[in-house]
């Protein structure tokens, strides 16, 4: 496989290990049982390394959201039609989208980039002022006949992730949330798990937007045609080292191709990232396969509803900060979680020492 | 027993079953997959029956920190010193402490009721200036000896936290969170959990701000000594059906009885409470105890990582919205969590329908 976009040559340096240690001193002092804050004293803790600071932020947001259709809707894999991925991307633009919500209750900056719908977007009042026109294709082909997409289109996909970590950098964000829209995408995020992780079908297919049980059966056995279809390409690219973007490419949504560059732009980059659910936990295996040292840079915002998500979670060592039964993508459960960094933030920056506050420490 | 306060004589009414039903309708039709916001929508619908408005909101907290000291530190249950009560109560109003950056962060209403402590408490600055001074004693007597508190000083720490909840509803509060400090009370805490769950003291006693393992043995032997010695006088309040403020008044803590009745208090006047940890999860066990309609207006915060915690909100039916190895009480895994309820309450007055949006529904 040829490819311009090469994960190898993209400079990653880890969080500071002065900073940590700083931080670390500081919450030892502060007026509280030592431990007593949990995981919040480890987040502060983590985002000062991150960020280089002695009093880390989560004020400044970027949020991103990676829309684009899938081929393999033709499959019937969903409970939704595929028209409805445009019909949110202007829902998202318009501001009535529980991510707009979110975004505006947290004062972050949100873009909606459209990597390709089937249908258009349609035109809701200034609706499309907001979106970043960036179509590779009327959406993915139909990954249980064919590749999803070609390398052109995953080099594109990349890049697309990565110039939007590039925006966040420029922004000064403190962190940033990447979401994603695509009527069809747990089938993809599901197959590309199974793939990496040596998974069947069964184990990590799920209902998605509301399949019942015979759906999420279907949906499986679409996903097991075409991990079949493809194993040749992967084992073959297993050997070349790239096996990570042969799946991309293969099963791929060009949302989870542009979450994937913009994770490893935001590692390479110096920012922390918040991951959401299922489809950007993926992602982020992805990102972390092709560079172990983008892991460093994610904090997971909440457990999805998905079932999947556990595994993927597991392959990742990762410890969401919620579990609130919450499964609805867009970048909306790392959204809620924002609160939970800027209180562990404004807790480390601005509680008491126990020498200022003149409190006596354990005995 | 002899009580002027008679939880039988308060009027409590259930939340608007109108309402709900209003709300459940509104998710319904939300732009998104039923159910995928998962208990955001559980939430803003429970506070929409329990606010009675079409939109619910989170917008204005009132938190009060009660303190107070133990005389059952004479058996050295604690890692701390109980000097550390009064020092932490000038901490609160001096704004060092983890309530303190919360409630600023929160934009909340923090009051501190001093209820009794053993050492005066510093002056700092204007410390004191915040500090309602509500002093029943200095501290409760030894639990392991004697009743912690009489009658007449059980009747006035329930009307403390009683007072506490009717200003809360002056100032017109969306939520109410209860905190407490004091040296020593998850000792007393634990106890009355004990004496109302029918566990024996090596079930609920644990490291409090961080005893060692030899450290909570010997707790859970106090516990035991007190439980032993105050047996009969639970037993006889069993007939009279006033076991719990017996409970409450032989084992208990002045914080502790003001959080019963400041959560009865809450539940008469409609106020939504939003519960923290260990302590104030036991002060809602006695509430509910004495009167299980209280129940229907109780959020929980977050799970403790003080172990006993578990037991009890299993005891109360709770599923607590945040799990993050928080320890600390004072209200701040209440606090903590308030963002959620912030995000429900935005989420659902603020998203758009599928009418309004022109998105499809499910197929």
């Amino acid at each position: 496989m040829s490819n311009h976009y090469s994960p190898a040559d993209i400079a990653i340096t880890p969080p500071s290990a002065t900073y940590q240690q700083a931080a670390l001193t500081r919450q030892s002092q502060l007026t509280k049982p030592a431990g007593s804050l949990g995981v919040l004293e480890q987040l502060a803790v983590s985002l000062a390394a991150q960020q280089k600071r002695d009093k880390p932020s989560a004020d400044q947001i970027s949020m991103t959201v990676f829309a684009a259709d899938h081929g393999v809707c033709a499959e019937g894999i969903s409970a939704f039609p595929q028209a409805v991925t445009g019909q949110m991307i202007a829902n998202f633009a318009s501001g009535g989208a529980a991510i707009s919500v979110m975004a505006k209750q947290l004062g972050a900056q949100l873009e909606v980039i459209n990597l390709g719908t089937a249908y258009p977007v349609p035109e809701v009042g200034n609706a499309t002022a907001n979106i970043i026109d960036e179509q590779l294709a009327p959406g993915t082909a139909n990954l249980a006949n064919q590749a999803a997409m070609s390398d052109a289109q995953l080099n594109a996909a990349l890049a697309v992730g990565d110039r939007a970590a590039e925006r966040a950098a420029q922004r000064h964000s403190d962190i940033f949330i990447g979401g994603e829209m695509g009527i069809g995408n747990t089938t993809s995020a599901a197959a590309i798990a199974c793939a990496l992780l040596g998974e069947p079908a069964s184990a990590l297919a799920g209902p998605g937007t509301g399949l019942n049980a015979q759906g999420v059966a279907h949906k499986a056995e679409v996903i097991e045609r075409a991990l079949e279809r493809h194993f040749a390409a992967f084992a073959a690219d297993k050997e070349a080292g790239r096996e990570p973007l042969t799946v991309l490419a293969s099963l791929g949504g060009f949302e989870i191709a542009a979450l994937t560059g913009a994770l490893i732009g935001c590692a390479a980059r110096g920012i922390p990232v918040l991951v959401d659910g299922f489809i950007v936990s993926v992602a982020a295996l992805v990102a972390v396969r092709l560079r172990p040292e983008v892991n460093a840079w994610l904090h997971y915002g909440h457990h999805s509803e998905e079932p999947g998500h556990t595994r993927i979670l597991q392959a990742l060592n990762a410890q969401p900060l919620l579990n609130l039964g919450m499964r609805l993508g867009e970048g909306s459960g790392a959204a809620v979680a924002v609160s939970l960094l800027r209180s562990a933030c404004a807790l480390h920056n601005n509680m008491a020492t126990f020498a200022d506050a003149g409190v006596s420490d354990a005995d």
